[in-house]
């Protein structure tokens, strides 16, 4: 550690967005810790700016055990929980100790041990539910719609409690559709899935209608730091998302597009009519208040969506 | 076990009201299986109608074990939780666990073992929070205001979740001021520990102008065992309360007038002025709903408060 770096910890810290968080934050100068599951090489994790890491559950003997690696945190960026709809409802209980009982944990060990750090508790777009339609305000009523959902807003509702008994000063950012190179799950990675199997129609679930909110995992990154600054004991909400509304017929003709300029074929696109549970229909990002803290996205969806495709086919080559 | 003989479980069994229910339950014919924290003597946990209680964490060994016992239930009354707001403050984490993690545990269990049980789940009047006038409905907003009505909203979102993800069916009954002979907290039991004390004032905290509603632990045992037959998987809430509006002067007043019949001297009350952490200005109950399951109370405040001092001071005397 230099002297005067700040210290910052991230859980869930070897997941795709804890990754790109801890590197943005290594890139201001600042000392990142982390403690999550995943074996992670000491090598890799300095690539992604990681200067230690428990590969762990979020308990108050490991957090004790990073406090002693890496000093007491001022911020810590608490990723870690479940991450996925389909996840949750094939293992609820699981998603219940991952996502609830680690915050539980978590608030407990800095109110005894660090009660003047910040919390960036990340929470996601799952919390509304799918009683919306257009662009939501982080204002707007909560009806999750999945046990996913359910255990964010739980998390959520944990931080408010700390923040209101016992002082803790808290940020949530609502995370939408998060993509980017490396996201091996969801739409994107199922659609160049089925691009690079079979020739022939791809089939995808529900209607093509459903519209979702995609920002890159980049600007996730830098939005959620800016979130820290916000941090207060009635914890800010700020929605992460681009305010793009796309459906998913929108998206798999951009991937499909995207993947014939690499020399394939164009191909068709037929849905099955059949939602997936726990699917929300529209989960769009009223962004205003983003924009206070983030004026500008770097990354448009245009050129991420091809810029993922080329990252899946330099992967799949074996050259990633 | 009779031929015929109705299971049904209480967790939490062995507390003020899970006692009071069970008996309500045996009083029906029904065979009564308990698990919670607690020695409890055979012949005791019998006098209370219990014919099978494990003293343990709700776990899923413990619940095969009382399976095992008992059969499978057709409704779970579940109390088992943390019990008090000022405990809750001084061990959130403990409070969780007992009241959130049990709940997951519960649920999950019930999913997994006896998808058709029937659950009851017993919340509280603290999820209304502080920001309520005169009589609350049930469909209020929920704005808690310590950790122990957090981890009561997270109990029912809990069963919500489930309710809509998995089938389950469930009916929520949130408790008022729950009183009676044989409770050794709040209100009541403070005013007449410090009846007993000393001449002179009796000091109460906060302003005595706070408003509760209170309701005898027979009426709620009636009200909750009532609420099994409303369960589905959108979960009904019940208020149970008695709809009447007492100040804490007003309850104090009453007591000192109960007391008095025994041929004790009248003494004044004065109050600090200083409000407890976690403790909303008005909590009373809109019944219209309860009225439809229980059209009457069979206890008055007037009758149930001389009878709370009879009993205390019967106990103070070793007779009880």
């Amino acid at each position: 550690m230099l002297a005067g770096q700040e210290i910052v910890w991230v859980t869930g810290t070897h997941g795709f967005i804890g990754r790109h968080i801890s590197r943005t934050l290594a890139s201001k100068g600042h000392f990142v810790a982390g403690l999550g599951h995943g074996a992670w090489p000491e090598m890799e994790a300095a690539v992604w700016g990681v200067s230690a890491w428990l590969n762990g559950d979020i308990a108050a003997s490991n957090l004790g055990q990073l406090q002693r690696l890496s000093g007491s945190p001022k911020t810590i960026y608490h990723l870690a929980g479940g991450s996925s709809v389909g996840a949750a409802i094939a293992q609820p209980r699981e998603d219940f100790a991952r996502t609830v009982s680690s915050t539980a944990e978590l608030l407990e060990w800095v109110r005894q041990y660090t009660p003047n750090t910040r919390i960036v508790a990340i929470s996601s777009a799952a919390v509304y539910g799918s009683d919306h339609e257009g662009p939501i305000r982080e204002d707007a009523l909560l009806t999750p719609y999945s046990p996913y959902g359910y255990h964010k807003r739980m998390m959520e509702d944990l931080c408010r409690s700390y923040g209101a008994s016992f002082g803790l000063a808290f940020a949530i950012p609502r995370l939408f559709s998060v993509y980017g190179a490396g996201l091996k799950k969801q739409l994107l990675w199922d659609l160049c899935s089925k691009l690079a199997g079979n020739n022939g129609e791809i089939e995808l679930g529900g209607t093509g209608h459903e519209i979702r909110d995609w920002v890159h995992v980049e600007d996730v990154a830098r939005a959620v730091v800016a979130c820290a600054d916000l941090a207060d004991t009635s914890g800010p909400v700020v929605n992460i998302g681009s305010g793009e509304p796309l459906t998913v017929r929108d998206v798999a003709r951009r991937m499909i597009d995207a993947w014939a300029i690499h020399g394939h074929p164009k191909r068709d696109v037929v849905f099955s009519g059949k939602s997936r549970a726990g699917d929300p229909f529209s989960l769009l990002a009223d962004v205003t208040r983003l924009g206070s803290i983030l004026p500008c996205l770097n990354h448009t969806t245009d050129a991420g969506f091809d810029a993922y495709v080329g990252w899946y086919l330099a992967a799949s080559r074996g050259n990633v």
